[in-house]
């Protein structure tokens, strides 16, 4: 028997563009031989479809697009995900199921048994499990039908579940079983998807196809890297990262096991790669090309405007350099360096008039107070209301460049440079964003010196299609497949890595930790190698607020990612009055992150639907 | 027995706060000769307390709270909400409980069975449901604890749930029933309400005590309402709405039963209150006092800053009056008129001189281009910069005045005129505002001149603690008690009533549907009669964008509070075109809701966590 795989990328409630893409794996599937073809999690309707979920009409539609797909199963099985109707009065309204299709009929439908309903997930929200577990035959075989969550609950080890779905169809004793998935991507996620993948062949002895999602829904990424495990534990096949693709295996050769194909897991290629795509993938879901944003002369405008045109393309991406009296002369020579690297359009938009002018319609008002935070918001907010000004007249969408550290202890200003549409980088710590720098500096000058680019037009460095060399020496970190200690499950309390932003766990100091930091690389070393500043006062630096990075980042990753509280902490070793303020800053800028964009999601714990909290609470704050 | 009622403002995370006002509720009710006072749900840490849920530090406070109450417990017996862990490790690591404390000691614990996961709520993330069911002896009496929603299952009629707890009780006879709630506040829910512990006191034949909490959580607002019902199914006791209550209740007199105390519901009325309280309640939780708001002349920030005024003191409220050079004269008197009728600081800040400044530095980008969105965009987020630089300097926080019309399709500028802390109106339709502004107008002037104000310095209109005469003719509604069809249940798929934004069904006209709305009002009466305009070019009017709001409001409201798909609007009248245009503008316009202000919920479906939407789908926009 040929099974083939569809790893996809599918557009929420988009489902003519969902049922058309199906249809055509199906066709090409069919032509390379397959008999059978397995899409994702909820593929009719897109994932997360979140309360869409409530319309009938939607409903109605994921039901017409089975029907479709039912009628072209008449030459190849198709297995997909979508939502159905609970017969049941009692219990949630839907199921989420996958459906088996073949000779143009309904052969059966399983329902998803373990709903996610933790982090991003919300599935309990909308859905009944299943309490029936049946396997399906086919061809001669008998195929067990898993989706998503249900294999991560191996032998009923992970505590947030009582019922293990596959335990119980293996009384039917399936020759293999099917994923559908739709499991986004966090740094540590491939690895431990290949570790439960393995988990669960090695209890029930037979293949397991996965089939998972790619491309991304704004916030939420996935990364494909769907699988095909053999009976011997090893991984036969692992589709590539952050692309489409469509493979057919044969099931003998599977059972027959002996190839490892498991490709390498770098946090820091990872993270890049994640937010191109989710870059890409935010402008073309939303039908819009072209990105525009503020570029300081600081490292994460600078990292930010690397990912852009490596997403969009360097004619669609365009900067703004908007210099106050307060940026140093070298802010805007790093900014316009970066910009004619990129060979991407840049303006210089001195913002003292306007500033100015605020200046003066306040005076009735400010007098004689002194200047403070007031005055450096009021910079702030200029330059987001220059950049939208662009953005609307002429349709480009505002990127935002701040930080997970930032983001964190609300060191930003809300309607000022917290604007944009989405937030790229607001899920990567500071000391993360150094390590992308050396990664892109890195991968760019390899790029560019044994392979001098063909579309050089103007440009020193050509951001193109073609896939970036593996950057050496940077990242590693805790999700390197086979050197991870495999957490017991993902419940909230699996255990997480250390914190190891730049790559090894005991490194400080981001930009020492890299070696090949040249001055001539994409990114200018200026921008890499000194100290941070919002450049709002004179004279001014984010150590002037802030604890230094490595250490900051260090206690946010322990609180946020590993939610632990101060007893935890300060057992740790972080200060007892370092540990008190932090926390109150995290807390205390819950108002700003609740206005914030959506936040590209490259982490276990990112800010946004993940993470739920209270506002105005009075606890650590 | 003596039974005490406590319906509190607990403060999320606040356990000190929280312990010491039990603690003197209880030294109360003890004084009162209450053998026994019970709390609310999750008292010991607030309501919703979200993620802070996964913090072990945060369950551990709890604990301790609940130890002092078991000390406290020597001479009154004190039932509570409080989270437990989950001893078992299989299903979520907590138990979402209620203590029965007694002489010191931990009599008996029943944990929440069932646990909503819908519109706002998240319990299912947190919380594992209850299995064992037990009553508690008290001195000669058994009592079934319930928490919340485990009354919403009367007789499992609730299509949502397959258990009904208090079924599992009746076999031990208890002799009443104490609820633990949490239960926030819509216009529609004081009535289901009661309608709801009615069903239970008629299923069980004892009676029900039921404690809700007051006060509000940022968006989410608590009425109190908390309830005694006898056993001849009346109301033997309704506390007030939005205000703490301690009451002590003889059993024998509940269950001799006979008197029937339901307070009117007046939507309209009602909503008002909730507002003002959700605006206290933002600025004292926050340690904030002092508010600040742009005051267009139109109804929709005349509405708000009444509120604010009702809630801050006038004192305590100041307004900027932002004219730009397409404001119509009458724009600045009319706003001008509402701040000296309402004796609060304003100031007139013309926002020419910056916008121009803006014009300058952008000239060389748009040259000739003509003046469009972008220009108007501009013009609002120079008064989003103003504002928020007094904010910023004087430390008042900005509300927004945006309405739920609005909101709804995307009629506002982000970083403009959708800045501020709290999103006041943004779950009142544009008719209900109408309505609200002739109950503020009818009410205030009933209370000025039969009781001329005592406080009147410098001030026609006084807003102080005086509770408001109840406005006659406004409003009414469907959530009038005994006159609405009682809905089966509170699932998804409950029945609203009909659109009623400004009372009677068949209005359409939301100004002239009022009867005394005379040029001598507290809001002026030129903000209420004339057409509606954003006043961001020359002539604009409302209706130039957008559908007459009589018609807008009304497909909105069936569209997201009833989930009607656009098939059941077209079977309802609505004309294929304008639902086709209305339904994709709301969806659309999703970006801006995921960065607005918190919004106060009011109505059954807010924006917020109550509705949770994918940004970048493709499905009807």
């Amino acid at each position: 028997m040929k099974i083939a795989l569809a790893q996809l990328n599918y557009h929420i409630g988009n489902f003519e563009g969902n049922l058309q893409k199906m249809l055509d794996a199906a066709a090409e599937a069919r032509r390379l031989g397959a008999d059978l073809i397995c899409f994702g999690e909820l593929a009719t309707c897109g994932y997360p479809p979140r309360d869409f979920l409530e319309f009938d009409d939607f409903i109605r539609r994921s039901d017409a697009s089975v029907d479709k797909l039912r009628e072209a199963s008449r030459d190849i099985a198709i297995v997909v995900g979508s939502p159905t109707r609970n017969p049941v009065v009692e219990g949630k309204d839907l199921h989420n199921s996958a459906f088996f299709l073949s000779e143009g009929r309904i052969v059966g439908i399983q329902h998803k048994t373990l709903l996610p309903t933790y982090d991003i997930f919300d599935e309990y929200r909308y859905f009944e499990p299943a309490t029936e577990f049946h396997t399906f035959q086919f061809k001669g075989k008998k195929i067990a039908l898993s989706i998503c969550e249900d294999i991560w609950n191996v032998g009923n080890e992970n505590p947030l579940y009582k019922i293990c779905p596959l335990d119980e169809m293996m009384d039917e004793r399936p020759d293999f079983i099917l994923n559908l998935s739709a499991s986004p991507f966090d740094y540590t996620h491939a690895a431990l998807r290949i570790h439960t993948v393995k988990a669960n062949v090695q209890r029930y002895g037979v293949p397991m196809f996965y089939a998972n999602h790619v491309g991304a829904q704004t916030d939420v990424i996935f990364d494909g890297g769907s699988l095909v495990v053999s009976p011997d534990c090893k991984v036969f096949d692992e589709m590539p990262y952050f692309e489409e693709c469509l493979r057919v295996y044969d099931l003998d050769e599977v059972v027959r096991g002996g190839r490892e194909a498991e490709q390498p897991k770098d946090k820091i290629r990872l993270i890049h790669d994640a937010l191109v795509e989710g870059i890409r993938e935010y402008f073309h879901k939303l039908g819009f090309k072209k990105a525009i944003l503020g570029l300081s002369g600081g490292i994460d405008s600078a990292v930010t405007t690397v990912l852009a045109v490596k997403a969009l393309g360097k004619d669609n991406v365009r900067v703004l350099l908007l210099p106050s009296q307060f940026s140093t002369g070298h802010s805007v020579d790093d900014a316009r360096d970066l910009a004619e690297n990129l060979g991407i359009q840049y303006d210089i938009v001195p913002i003292k008039s306007v500033y100015e002018a605020f200046e003066g319609a306040l005076q009735p008002f400010f007098k004689d107070l002194p200047f403070n935070v007031t005055e450096e918001n009021i910079q702030a907010r200029v330059r987001g209301t220059l950049l939208m000004a662009l953005s609307n007249k002429f349709g480009n969408i505002l990127l935002n460049t701040t930080n997970k550290s930032e983001m964190s202890v609300g060191y930003g200003t809300l309607y000022g440079d917290l604007c944009g549409g989405l937030a790229v980088l607001a899920d990567v710590y500071k000391t993360e964003v150094y390590a992308l720098a050396g990664y892109i500096n890195e991968c760019y000058a390899a790029l560019e010196r044994p392979n001098p680019s063909p579309h050089g037009e103007g440009s020193r460095f050509e951001l193109g299609a073609a896939p970036l060399p593996l950057g050496g020496g940077v990242g590693g970190g805790a999700s390197t497949s086979g050197t991870t200690t495999p957490p017991q499950s993902n419940s909230l309390s699996a255990p997480l890595p250390e914190y190891s932003g730049v790559g090894g766990g005991a490194s400080t100091g981001a930009v020492i930790s890299h070696q090949p930091l040249r001055g001539g690389g994409l990114i200018p070393l200026n921008s890499i190698t000194k100290p941070p500043s919002a450049e709002l006062r004179p004279g001014q630096k984010d150590t002037d607020s802030l604890p230094p990075y490595e250490l900051l980042d260090r206690l946010l990753y322990q609180y946020i990612e590993c939610r632990q509280g101060p007893r935890e902490l300060e057992a740790q070793g972080f200060d007892h009055d370092l540990v008190a303020r932090v926390l109150r800053l995290v807390n205390m800028s819950e108002f700003k992150r609740e206005q914030a964009a959506p936040v590209l999601r490259v982490s276990p714990k990112a800010f946004g639907m993940g993470r739920r909290m209270p506002i105005e609470a009075k606890y650590l704050s």
